[in-house]
Formats: C-alpha cells, structure tokens, sequence
C-alpha cells in the first residue's frame, strides 16, 4: 500500500520569503505550487520548479482567487467562467516553468477560498474539472473526498486523488470539522499516522463522534511553514513506513 | 511575394474595453495578445484567443513588464532573470489559453517598454530569447530589425521576423525615428503601402533624411484602437494586396 | 426644494479612459470620485479633483473593495476590520489630493459590491459608519435609503443623505428592484424627474406593484458613461428645474 | 546634544510578516511607515501606527514606487507628476490612519528607488518636496545630506532632517559607498556610535579614503529585520547614550 504526501509550496512573493521549502521537499512526495494570483511570482515558481525537479516529487499547480492581500483565503463572488480562465492562467503560467526546467505537470490542487468554494458547489466545481480537462485532460486534480469536485471529476472521467488531512478530525459525514469547532484537530504524529493508515488499509476513519466513516485517502496535505510542522511532517513519514506504507506520488 | 500584417490585442482588462479586436481581426494575418501583466486578463485572453482561431489568424504572446498603471510603458530596472521569468510566466499563461481553443501558438511579440529595453540591451535580449527558447524553441520572436533582439535570435538559432511600422520614419541606421522629432510619422495609406512594398521588395527604406537603408520586413504592425486607425488599415491592405502583396502570416 | 444630483468619476485607470468626466460636471452637484481599490488611480484622482474644484460642485470620496479585476462590483468575504480600513486609506489618500488642490471632502459614498453589502449587512455598516466619522465626523455618509447603512449612520450621529436613482424601479419595501427582474428600469426623464420631484416633495414613490411607499431621497444618482446617459442627464436636470427644484449638493 | 534612530516599519503585506515591529519600536524615536505601494497594507498601516503611538515615537510615512512585486527598490522611469501623485497618494492614506489613532504625521521619507532616485535628480526631488508640500507644509521630509532633495527642500521651505546610516561608509563627497564597493559597511556597534556621534558633535565623517568629511546627522537610520539587527540597535542606543547624546525624533 502507498499514500502520497503533498504540500503547498512557492508562497513567497518578491521580498517576502515564507516556507522552509527546501527541507520539506525531502520528505513529501508531491509538491503544489503557488501560481502568482494568491501568492508566488514568476522569480518563486522557477526556483521552487527547480528545487521540485532536484527532488525528485511529483508537480502540481496551486491555483488561487486573484487576492493576493487576502492570500486567496476569501470568498469572492466568482462566476463559473472566471474559475475557469483564472485557473487555466495559472495553470498554464506553471505549465511552462515545467517545461522550462524539463519536467512534467502532474496534477492541479485549487488553493484556500477557492478549493473550498467549489467544494461545495456544484457548478464551480464543474468549472474547475472543465478548466484541468481544457489544459490537458491527464492531469490528476487534487480535492476533498466526498466533494463536488470529486463528484465533477468522475463525470468528467478525470483522474481524481482523494485529499485527506494528517492533522484534522472529520465529521460523520466525512467532512472536515471546522477549524472553529471541538475536534477540530488532532494532536501527535504517531496519532495522525494510525488514523492515516487506517484511511489507506481499511478506507475508514473515526470520526469526532467516534463512528467510524467512509473515506478514501490518495494523498495527505502537510506542512512545512516552520520548524514544528517540518518535524511532525518527519516523525509522520517515518511512522506511516513503519506501518508499512510507501510514501510516493 | 507576401508580407504578414500585425496588431496588439486583448488590451482589455476587467470593466476596462479598449480596442476594435473584433474588427481589425478581419484584416490582419497575425495577433499579439496582451498576457496580464501591461494589460489582458484572464477572461479577456480567453475571449480575444477564440476570436482570433475563429478568423484564422497567426497568434502570438505580447507579454510585458509587470505594470499595469503604466501600461508596460516605463522602462524599469529589471534583471534578466526577471525578464526571462516574467516572459515564461506570460507565454505559458497564453499558451494554456491557445490549447484550450484547439489552437497554437505561433508566435512572442515582447511589449513596450520590455520591446524596447531588449532591442538595445544585448543581455536583456539575450533573457528574451533564451525565455522563448525555453518554452518552445519552435515559437518564432518578432523584433526590431537591426536590434540587438535580432542578434541575439540569430545566435540562438531562433526564427526571428523583422517588425516594420506601416507609418513610421527609419533613420539612417535603419532605426525608428524618434516620436518626438521631425520625420517620425509617415501620412497617408497610398505613402505607407508604397514604403512597405520597398521594403518587401528592395530590402531598403528611404531614410528621414531621404537616403536608401537597408531594411528587412517580415510584418507590419498596424494599430486597431479606433476608427481612424481601422480605415487605415483596411485601405493599406487593400494597397498591398494592389502593390502585388499577399497578407500572410 | 432642493436636490443634489451625484455622478460617480475619476474611473479611468492608467492608460485606460472611462466616463465623460469633463462633460457630466457641468451638470451635476456631488461627485464621488474612484479611490485606486477598484477603479482610478493617483494620476486620474489628482485631475478629477482638480476638475471638480474648477466645477465648484462638491466633491466625495468613492472607495471600494480591492478588486480591480471585478471593478469592485464582486462580493468579497471581508471582516468588518478590513472594510474600516479599506475605507480610511482610500478616503485618507483623496482627502489629500483635495487639500493639495485646496478643496474640501464633503461626503463619502461606498462603491459597487461594498455599497450593496453594507446595505443589508449590520456589522458591515457599522464598519462603513465608523471609517468614515474616525477619519472626520464632519462627512456626509451617502447610501440607500432603509438600509442598515443608515440606520447605522443614525445611531452615529453622522450625517446621511438618502441616495435613490434617477432610473430604477423601488419595492413595496423601498428598495431597489434587483437588475434582472420587470419593473428594474423607468424609462424617459420626464417621468424619472417626475418620481424624482414626488420623492422629494411627498416623500414618497409608486413601487413597481403600484402602491405608495415612503421614501427620503437627498440625492439622485446619475451617470455619464456615454453620450446617451449624458444627454438623459442634461433632460432630467431641465425638467427638475422646471418642477422647482433646485439642483444643489 | 540629540539624535534621532529611524526605523521602517509596517512591511508586512497580508498573510507576509516580516519585521520584528514590536521590539524595534522600543529603541528608535521615529518610525517611517510603508503605505502600500512597495509594502504595508491597510490593515497593517493602522497596527504599526497604533502600535507607534502607544510607544511614543514619531510618526512618518514611507512612500515608494507601484511595485510591490520588485519591493520598490527598482528604478522605474516614472513622470515627476507620477511622483508627486504617488507620494500624495500614500501620504494622505497613512495620515487617516495617523488621524483615525489620534496622533500626527511628523514626517516623510520616501523609500528604496524612489529615495535613491529623487536624491540624484533635482526635478524628481523638486516633486518629492513639492508632493510634502501640498500635503502639509509643517511635515518634515528625511533625505540624504548633501543631496538634491536635501537643496530642494531648502529652496521649498521645507524641514530637512539629514539621514545618515549608521552601519555605512562614505565617500570624499559625503555619499555613501555602495554596497558593492569595499569600505560600504562599518563593523561594530561601538564604532558606530562612536562615528554617528562625531558627525553629530563635530559635522563630519571619516571618509573610506580616511579623510574627514562635512556631514550633517539629524537622524540616524537602523533596522529592526531580525534578532541580529535588533541587538544591534539595543547596543548602538546604549552607547549613544553613554557618548552624551540623547534619542530624540
């Protein structure tokens, strides 16, 4: 059994520098780069391509709202046909860092408001399936288990990886509990990585109610902002190996 | 013989309309789309792509500097890692737009004052080719003739066309006359079609100071922004078509 | 009696020229001039301000959401926090352009999806209402009549002037018919300066089901994008004159 | 005797912190706040002036050129009208801020390129000058000593104060070495204030050629980016102090 682990990277912008990029690249096996509308800019999106391809993980392009000041984190009154163009700009504008650094786009993940937006939206979904597909229809799209997207993805006959996340709880529906709520999160690395090997081995997980919930995990999203989560981020992949899963993209 | 005919498009941007795309599409051979960073926007590069595929134009990429107050028009002190990323940033962004139409993309036409810096600046013109090189090293560069562009295109082994101005005054060193001296404006589309057709023809053009110069000319560009410059060209088309010339991208 | 005609102005952006600005002053009382967010920048502020002055007509900041791309018409998930300060930058920095012309701010008149949204929204009006008397209690808040915007203004002490529009249709709640529903539109300005002079003298208007609603208006807004609305304007100020009401901000 | 220790704060933009805001503060007598163009945002322009009045420093704005992605430090060929419309621009948005809190705007310096260039040019100083000018004629404008914003403030009436760098060196002609030249940074807190406190008591310099230099120091200006720095200024503030001066913006 294999699980891949992702993480957002290429957020700095001119002179601001965010991320520990070059250490969690040694220990995720696909990477989802930022595409300058949230955050990342031409200069970022090279290096961060390059410092991807040297490492050996798989490349997805990270496409957000046009909202730099807000980080892409804040619902915008979009129309379907604008996801759709924002997020072929994007895509395509990290398509050609790729090519450029001789590598290959693997697959796309929506950032913040966006990803959550279409989520829960069938028609934005739609848009954001239609967009991967008008690119390059064998592209993986990366997106919540049990959401419009995934639903989108399937109709469209685009190849779907379910996201989970090591670090959070999940409804009995198999929804994330939100941020705000009791059981939002959960705490150790040991912890996170039973829960995630369950999610692999058995297709299930416990919810915040403590029923078990059906829930597919492809890929796990992690983090690399700061030393701590770079260190749960190593203790995690060792502790899903020992369990017996193969971290790969 | 045949000479292409050119113009800028896609310089809309949000609520923001400029430009008759629609009607000097049925005249010119060949497009450059603005990419965002002077002027264009996702939606509008969408729109002005599938009209220009529908009126089976060549399509290029027109990116520029990263100001959009300015219009791309203020020289600004930027690197040539900068401008090679800038570039590969905009074309890629161009490029998803073209497939996702069914197109291809044809052509790099650098903007404004990014134009201008490179056709004086052999590093600078060297970031702008090798940038077209790295996404595509089929994609054909159009520039000044006798510019330090054209040097570097020729050194890359990168098709490079030679950019005339239906309407303007050359120098005896076969360079535009400044706009703000004597003789940088040519009147009249009978005077204008008769310059092009030497240049097509003779290889030369009379300078402003009435001396034969040497001149390559593979395209026009022609401006569409109002009715004036839409009459001029619809007669200078049909001038050259007179002169034995074909419109040919 | 007395009515102050406004028009919304200074919407050009860099080399992008909107609106008749030159042309809609000469009949109209207030404007509200575009702030940098969603439309306008210093250079269009500074001649705007200038023009105004010149026009002696009074002059209000137009400051709206950060959303260039949408022209600031498209919801955004801001808190109340941003809204504040959203507002005092945008209004600080045309406040400066009037005293450096040696006019004075009057009044403060939200633009597009931040209108709308601090119409209905409490909180958010709270916002508006608290930006506008930190940065000087003294300024005019324009908004819709009935909304939280002025109820909000009320419970502030600040100084509110009901905004209605020349052309729209009203609900038996007075407030405006949404754009895509019958009714939405008057047509002619005889009969808008007639609903107009029923407002300002009865109070009151003929909702689109026919039935008199209360209604306080203190200023009509009208445009000059084009000639057409220019030419509307210039009827309707006729016509209100000749039904006694002087135009006045 | 007195001296001044400037810092510029608020370069945080959105979801990007930098600087150490909070510590800096408590060092330096006067802060020079970004306003938005090159960095800082409105949220963060109301927290730093909060924060600087709460400290007790005084306040001043830090306007640069329209590049947030290049951070304002490269040269851009902008009009001296465009200049002048910027810095009133951002001048007047931080002053509602400055309002909004309760405190007063004591001065401006401009940042990065815009410094630079400005200092070199007489007409982008003159519009420099001018810009402060038509804002406030009582605020104070920071520039280089010896420079022609330093002439042009003179002949405009305008407050100077002299910047000077405590960690630089300078040339026979009292400018600064650049950075990429030998002698252009001076080691060691005590040197430093050893040196600031000769250009203050006897107006002059050591120059990097070890001649002495005419000088004039108003305001010394430091940096609050990191630990290093801010152990840096804790030091040179002691020391300064134990020469006999006072910290006084």
């Amino acid at each position: 059994m294999k699980i891949d682990l992702n993480s957002d990277l290429g957020e700095s912008y001119g002179a601001y520098k965010v991320g520990m990029d070059g250490e969690i690249l040694k220990y995720v096996s696909s990477v989802n780069i930022a595409c300058g509308f949230h955050a990342g800019d031409p200069m970022v999106m090279d290096k961060t391509v390059e410092m991807a391809i040297a490492n050996n993980v798989k490349i997805g392009a990270h496409p957000g709202l046009p909202d730099l000041m807000g980080f892409g984190r804040r619902i915008m009154n979009v129309s379907t046909e604008e996801v759709k163009n924002y997020m072929v700009y994007q895509v395509g504008a990290l398509m050609a860092f790729v090519k450029k650094r001789g590598g290959t786009l693997n697959h796309v993940k929506p950032h913040g408001a966006l990803y959550n937006m279409a989520s829960k939206d069938k028609k934005l979904a739609d848009a954001v399936v239609e967009a991967v597909k008008s690119i390059d229809e064998n592209l993986i799209l990366f997106g919540l288990p049990n959401s419009e997207v995934e639903k989108s993805a399937l109709e469209h006959n685009i190849n779907f990886k379910n996201e989970v996340f090591a670090d959070r709880g999940y409804t009995d529906q198999g929804l994330l509990v939100p941020r705000s709520e009791p059981g939002a999160f959960v705490q150790g690395a040991e912890n996170c990585a039973e829960r995630i090997a369950t999610m692999v081995n058995k297709k299930e997980v416990m919810s915040v109610n403590n029923n078990p919930v059906k829930i597919l995990a492809d890929t796990v999203c992690v983090h690399g902002d700061n030393l701590e989560s770079l260190e749960f981020v190593k203790a995690l992949k060792v502790k899903l190996e020992n369990l017996g899963l193969k971290i790969e993209g």
